[in-house]
């Protein structure tokens, strides 16, 4: 059955090519399809479309196939084009006349605007609890190990003193960054679409605040060519968010693919983290952090993916937008795995304590000697060269003892006031 | 002058190849390296590292480069590799040893780093300020035009009316969700990175609070390894607002663009605001408004850029770096000047009243009759199949006046309920 | 059965989440994968380490499991990793000793590989064929409607006089390019990678170019790091064929979606190509060209998605490299699908004869009478002054009949010189 | 002066807009302009429009104004468009109307088009050079170092025996894939689009094969709509040669970045090729590499802003395809300076000729002593289990003598079938 069937056949071949994976998809949307379908079902009886027992008949139903869904009993057979198609279905196969009426005042459009809607803001709160959770672990590695040195480097060269405790906290602060992105796409996704009918509105008298209210959303999009239009700008919004997150986690699984290479052994995990190899006996490979890496890498192409389906299409809905599903449902679920992956794992981080003192390191603290001088009564230009020909005559000899006080470097970690700065962005 | 000349000669071409454009680019960015010395000049002075006559040389010599910037006399000549080297030579060439005090405690990369966030706290404030201004010019002329209808299209198809009315005010609206993005990344720009040296904090008790009083920041990026991971995140949250918005503008140009097609035939602007062609002297083809879709998509492009040059780069200063300026700078500069012609060509528009009269549009019309059908107790799955019969057989006849009551359509635009949402971004 | 187990217990999310959906995407290799096992049998048994009776057994083995493979009776189960561990578990089975011989000198990234290099040339082959297909059909149109006139447009406006076989006949001839494109992939693709093991070649002797000739590849990448480079590199080379192609594609798809519109009118297919709407009766919907263009704009992001997954990763195999499949694979299905469903609905388009004829189109003619002007002697700078001056003061008539004699032209097709150039590219 | 000067005041701000800098890029473009109005100018002739004298004085003029080009006195004012309205202007000013008459049968489209042909291949000709130059000091390179031995890295751990000779020899056959593609996008702009005019072609009686044959064209693109088209799909297709290319060259300075490191060592380079630091004496750091790393990966968005720019633009020309220059000239600078660079600094290039004897490097000969066990008789599978015992238990113990002989191995490395096979790409 298809909604537009007019009679008419269609080629199957067709039937396969414009449908793609959408019954696949919707399953996971059909819980929301409901949900919004309650809501406009009680918004009709309000405004006298819908006669209170009507309405109790729709609600008893839709309360069945919400059941169904929780309990995995609910299909979107390849009879069916989609999951309104299919619930519309039910409703009419049970109620008759009843089940029709239900779509009066919405359209296709309609409902997948405010099913996606619905499932990003569950998506991005999950995804915020996560970024929380992941946030506490690394400010708690940060406090473990905050008097444990550690190389830090520019331009791949040995740098200047850093520390375990600078580097777990410098990622729970970047969260933050991230937590900014996350909070504007939900506002994004924050206000309701539903009511714009096929995105012109319609001549029936809807109650918009009324699912408003039942809906939960914090506002409406009001203009109903403007709620049209969110059709992949939000999708955009919520992939830019999830990008910015994915470049911070991806860039941190890089840092540990790297340091647990021989080369730098700054860290290790326990092997049931590892992997082997098909070839060489001895390898433990980092392939957990390297899929993380990869899988957020792949994330950071998504927004150019949805951009490029909806760029240069002028105003009003075009069926291009049915494709953004199928890049946008995955990352969602894979930027949670990776957060769960890493948080599972980074718990077993092993952290070696005395890296600082190879001889290799020693450079490490030549700024420590000019700033000596500087703080002397020298000044730094001149301190600079005198270190510099001390280094080039080989003459420099290190001393590892380093106090670092101001706020944000080794010794002051700040990690209250970091803290605090995430907190505020949970509020919102 | 090179700051690390160290003696050694290095090849000309090579100073070429890795100087760039960079001293073009320094000239905007002049202002706020002041700036940035300045607070941290005085700051040195508060912990002890420059005494007050110290300071105070400094603050006049800086003060007047500032004057030299605003009066646009300030130079960075090729023996200079950048703002930071020329403004130091200028403090040391005048103030011997004072001068060259003023890099204690901070790094070249520090100082790009608070240059940046300065300057795109400023680019930002203006950008909203122009998406204000369009706004409000777009929810004027829905306000003037909402009793002309439009045809709305899906598909490109025909489908239902719309108004100039609704066209107008759902770009206003879709505006704030971009307001929403940009707020978010001035969030992001809004932390003070001073103090972070090369990315590992330094051992000088330097009072980061006081320059972010000093330097109006809302808030310390506290980590000093956080606040140089921000070189390249920064610039790229940056791109992703303006892509939301560029998207959104891009877009309405496309509908311009198509709507003054002699095809359609709903806009017009004067002859001034129109170009021709070198050979069909009849055409006034609407480049201006090509070019700002066209320019929009390029920003669309930048996020990819800033994306490719920081990832997969693990943690600690690279000089790739360098390289985000140049896609950035330009983008946000065009940006303005998208937004800037946009309010000066659209005050210009001319709306064609009678567009829906014509029999092309009758259908437009169709859901209006299945619609009454509904209201008069007719299933709406029924009512859909005796109009679409009637159009089958040719025998539909619209009813062209209409009326649209909810919230958010024709006749009921929500100016007011739009215009406090988009208030509300403003505040923060 | 991993083939990396080393005994130590392997949590079941990390499984889970490093193997992903490899099984399912291996189904597909499973063939290429046998076809590359038994070449390197051959290979082994040529440089003496396996013997006559060894190879004649897994010949037979490997024989028994492409034939399952065909007739769709081979699996992966959640027990195995990957195909190539499912294949050897099925030969160790069966042939015990012999069976674990067939690993030697080469890895699981060496087999992924020449799996790789196999498949991208079989699938590339079957879009060269589907293109040709295609262009075949464009010339089959261009020929049939060469007299009939269109529109041509510059800016949206209205421009000069095109025609239908100009049209068809644009986009047969644009896709010479994007044969030249996948030419150059298949180059890439071309090149046995096999032996290459881990990366770096091994002490065995084996013999490559055998192995060359056995899997009918045209030449060795001969180096095993470069070999081994080709990992990522061949996808997006292949990746950016595919987005030229797809250009070109969604471009002519946007024309047709836009040439439905009842603004313009030119084309229209049988309802069974079109699809209605769930709330407007009148609509036939231009859903198959809508979806060609959207997947097809997918996949002009998939070279981003490739790029990102890989770059930045100094050399040597990573993890990450097994997440290039997932985006690549899908998109070789999605552009045999568009080639095939252009194919498929193109033979069915019904053009209007006599669009030009509409009062709309009189400014076409302009620029045939600034020509004709030139013609007789009028420079024409002046000439274009004249006729704009006519227009502009209403008195312009245009004459309708047109005679374009120059190749390339309305009148001059070039439909032979064009088929010949795509020849020249069948043959490489 | 506008060619398109109606009389019609145009607003000062509109003509920034819209000109923006195409004044500068235009300057390169003039040498193939005025080439091409020399092929122009003579076909004219040839069929009539130009009298014998009026080309003689044509031709004589494009000569002085070539002369002025070349010697850098021609200039484009800002009272000119670009350089195709300077040309004429210059023209008609000495030969009046004479010089209007050589737009006959043109647009400035056509021109555009002809022009960025003729500049693209020179363009591909130059890089080409440079990829055959920098694959020569490669395979020299390699030869030189073919018996010093490096460690292949896997995920970043130390894997197999690598070499210096296969690390250089590796990068050389890889750039074969690269000139695969430049080969393709060669063919692309080897096709004449002159005489498209707006791109439908025109009434004149042209010569286009005339034009071919004197710009040097490998052949026409027929089709003036096809023509027309490949505005902005051949610099598409430009970009992703100049991408893969791209690729390749970021790679390799990504390896060459980390082996500087302290903690791989390496590689080293005098002093005159690195740069310090403003605030580190010792450092010694590889900007140049950095920076050719960092501009690469930039070109690699290139593609990503061209696509964005033309996509879902329907047939005919729009104006944004002008934006297309300014991103694509640039990367095509940047390609050939980092080519540039790269050949200049890798001359320069020290190798650690010890590196594998260090500790840290024991396990890289871990599977030769698995083949070992193997070329005895032990199957792989079981081999690999016993020296895996031996590294748990402590017990291995490295052989450093290696025989690597198969083709595209340590001991093999095949450079003369490599070099056969880059040969083979310049042909063409």
């Amino acid at each position: 059955m298809k909604l537009w069937d007019k009679g008419f056949s269609t080629d199957k071949k067709i039937d396969l090519f414009t449908v793609g994976n959408d019954r696949e998809l919707d399953l996971v949307l059909a819980k929301y399809d409901v949900i919004g379908s309650l809501a406009h079902a009680k918004m009709l009886h309000e405004i006298g479309l819908l006669s209170k027992s009507e309405m109790s008949a729709v609600e008893r139903e839709l309360g069945g196939i919400q059941k169904s869904i929780k309990e995995g009993t609910f299909l979107i057979e390849d009879s069916f084009e989609d999951v309104h198609s299919k619930v519309e279905f039910l409703l009419t196969e049970k109620l008759g006349d009843t089940g029709k009426k239900i779509h009066t005042a919405r359209s296709r459009n309609d409902q997948v605007l405010v099913d996606m809607h619905l499932y990003l803001k569950d998506e991005l709160d999950e995804i915020k609890n996560l970024v929380e959770e992941f946030f506490d672990l690394l400010m708690k590695l940060a406090n473990d190990y905050q008097s444990v040195l550690l190389p830090g480097y520019t331009h791949f060269q040995v740098a200047m003193p850093s520390s375990f405790g600078m580097w777990f906290s410098a990622y729970a602060e970047s969260l933050i960054d991230d937590m900014y992105m996350l909070n504007a796409a939900f506002k994004v996704v924050n206000q309701n679409p539903l009511g714009s009918a096929a995105g012109y509105g319609s001549s029936f008298p809807i109650d918009r605040e009324s699912t408003t209210r039942s809906l939960g959303f914090g506002t409406l999009k009001y203009n109903s060519v403007a709620a049209q239009m969110s059709r992949g700008k939000a999708e955009k919004i919520v992939s830019f968010s999830l990008s910015s997150l994915a470049g911070t986690l991806a860039k941190f699984a890089y840092d540990i693919c790297l340091y647990m290479s021989q080369n730098f052994g700054f860290v290790s995990f326990p092997d049931a983290l590892t992997t082997g190899s098909s070839i060489m006996p001895h390898k433990k490979n980092p392939d957990v952090f390297e899929l993380i890496r990869g899988k957020c890498n792949k994330i950071q192409a998504l927004p150019y993916e949805l951009t490029l389906i909806t760029n240069n299409l002028p105003s009003g809905y075009h069926r291009d937008f049915q494709l953004l599903k199928e890049g946008l449902m995955p990352a969602l679920q894979n930027t949670k795995a990776c957060l769960e992956m890493f948080i599972f794992s980074l718990k077993e981080i092993k952290v070696k304590k005395d890296v600082v003192d190879a001889e290799m390191y020693d450079y490490l603290f030549s700024v420590e000697e000019v700033n000596a001088l500087v703080q002397n009564g020298t000044p730094f230009r001149d301190a600079y060269k005198i270190i510099g020909q001390k280094i080039e005559n080989g003459a420099f000899r290190p001393n590892r003892k380093i106090k670092h006080t101001h706020i944000g470097s080794i010794g002051n970690l700040a990690l209250g006031e970091i803290r605090k700065k995430m907190e505020e962005t949970l509020n919102r």
